[in-house]
């Protein structure tokens, strides 16, 4: 699970960005908000492991750190894991099937998202073997690398397996073929370049040059609702019941598309929740005024509410 | 962390309980099902850390392994975590607010949700040292005390370190003095007991006596739907925009309040999911019919739905 924070060199529109991995996803959300990096890129959630609790935790901004990120674009990505290490035994077992070649491992290094998507591998391969998380998965192929026993492996990529000189001990490791993790890109909302604080003119020159690059031909308008998503996070009412049908019945009644729903916990009283959902339609190509409507209305119902972004479907 | 496979000695009324720690969440449920244990205890969610998602994949039952189990009860127990190891240098910290003596360890263990309630005391006390997943804060603790080096920790229990032999390191090292977890209690539908296949026959002797030790006063039948909870799962088709809020509204329609919502990635089809919701009301003690209405509604709407119990809310 690699963390990235992008940063372009100018403000790009052909210039190359500059990319820089990061430890932490908290870090990506840091860099993105303080100007240092044009874009950050998160993963929001895997195929096979579902949500990324780390980054629906900064998206709930509790404490308020994040006031001017928002997503504008969302990226699928195919994940393919491998066991890299030292080789010891038979040398390398190719694909889940066979076995052999492992036996000399005694403790596996990931971030727990890779590990959560190689399960079956873990179980069957290397059963009791001890797993050690750290940040990410570059981190773990080093700590791999670090130790003169040989007898530590890592969950992680044929590229850190290559740049750092070590064995591949098995490769598609992962659970299930489609092993799939979708990203958000997040940009800092440019207050700079307008006085207006109207958040119709909070499209920066960015989003359009990223909106460009990936938009299919969607036979304009009339489809726009299904080819576009949003994100808003929503507290409600502790003790309101029914609060949350509200809420949610809000996109219903203007006709949107639920698409995902996720909730963390608020931290203000055990047992409140912050909730996330995506939906589809965009804020800002939204000619029947359908996302202004929820979004009011939501905004009337809930504690508080918060309109993250709003981008091109890519599925 | 502990998970929990309780096993009556008799089909007992007054007998204690056999108690037996068991190493996985799906080893309870497998024991709960096959009726090796009468009861099987499992965390469903953290204050602080949300959702257990191990609990909730088992729930999802996406192969149909667990036919027969559902959930009669819940639990919620404090949770206080100790870093437990063996002392070096300057003793025990007393509380989280001193630093010192800690400068030996080197590897802590602990289960994934422990390590989430203590992010704090790990990021502040000891930062970059190695974390590392195991099945059970009880396997943690055994894990610390066969390290000969003395460097390695372990997020437990005060109870583990005593049993053990070791050292209380730090004691209330969780992020919050409010720490709750709460837990679901699992019970086989003990169909032997009736050959008619109508639901509401099946409440056995069980439940009853577990309801009426902790049943509170509350007023009869016109609070009851505030004061019982359900727990329902379901999918929606993957191609019908708006099934996801059809089904919710089934519960707005019923003015059943929604306690909880989450979701998992089906595994049928990428970024599909499979939903958990929790409402207010009891389908068992339904004296307007408004569980039953719901829960008819949802199966008219929902791909596929299930039940998977009512009990007495305890908060």
């Amino acid at each position: 699970m690699e963390s990235t924070g992008e940063k372009h060199q100018e403000n790009g529109l052909g210039a190359k960005p500059t990319v820089c991995f990061l430890d932490t996803i908290k870090d990506i959300f840091d860099t993105t908000q303080s100007g240092l990096a044009t874009c950050g890129v998160v993963p929001f959630e895997n195929s096979t492991n579902g949500s990324v609790v780390f980054t629906l935790d900064q998206i709930a901004d509790r404490t308020g750190e994040y006031p001017d990120l928002s997503v504008c674009a969302e990226i699928y990505f195919d994940v393919h894991h491998c066991l890299v290490g030292r080789k010891q035994q038979q040398g390398e077992v190719e694909g889940q099937g066979q076995g052999g070649g492992l036996a000399h491992v005694e403790r596996v290094y990931s971030h727990p998202q890779a590990f959560g998507q190689c399960t079956k591998f873990l179980r069957e391969k290397l059963r009791g073997v001890e797993t050690v998380d750290v940040s990410s998965t570059s981190r773990a192929a080093t700590l791999a690398r670090d130790d003169p026993s040989g007898s530590s492996a890592a969950v992680s990529s044929a590229v850190a397996a290559q740049l750092l000189g070590l064995d591949i001990l098995a490769r598609n490791i992962e659970d299930r073929e489609d092993n799939t993790t979708r990203f958000f890109v997040l940009r800092r909302r440019d207050n700079s370049r307008s006085s207006s604080s109207n958040d119709d003119d909070e499209v920066p020159e960015l989003e359009e040059v990223l909106t460009a690059r990936r938009r299919r031909d969607h036979g304009g308008d009339r489809d726009i609702y299904s080819h576009t998503k949003s994100l808003a996070s929503f507290t409600v009412p502790h003790r309101s019941p029914g609060a949350l049908a509200d809420v949610l019945e809000c996109f219903r009644r203007a006709r949107l598309n639920l698409t995902s729903i996720n909730s963390r916990p608020s931290l203000a009283q055990p047992f409140q929740y912050v909730f996330f959902v995506e939906f589809e339609g965009h804020r800002l190509r939204d000619p029947e005024g359908r996302v202004a409507d929820a979004l009011a209305n939501v905004a009337a119902v809930a504690q508080s509410c918060r309109w993250w972004g709003s981008w091109d479907n890519m599925r």
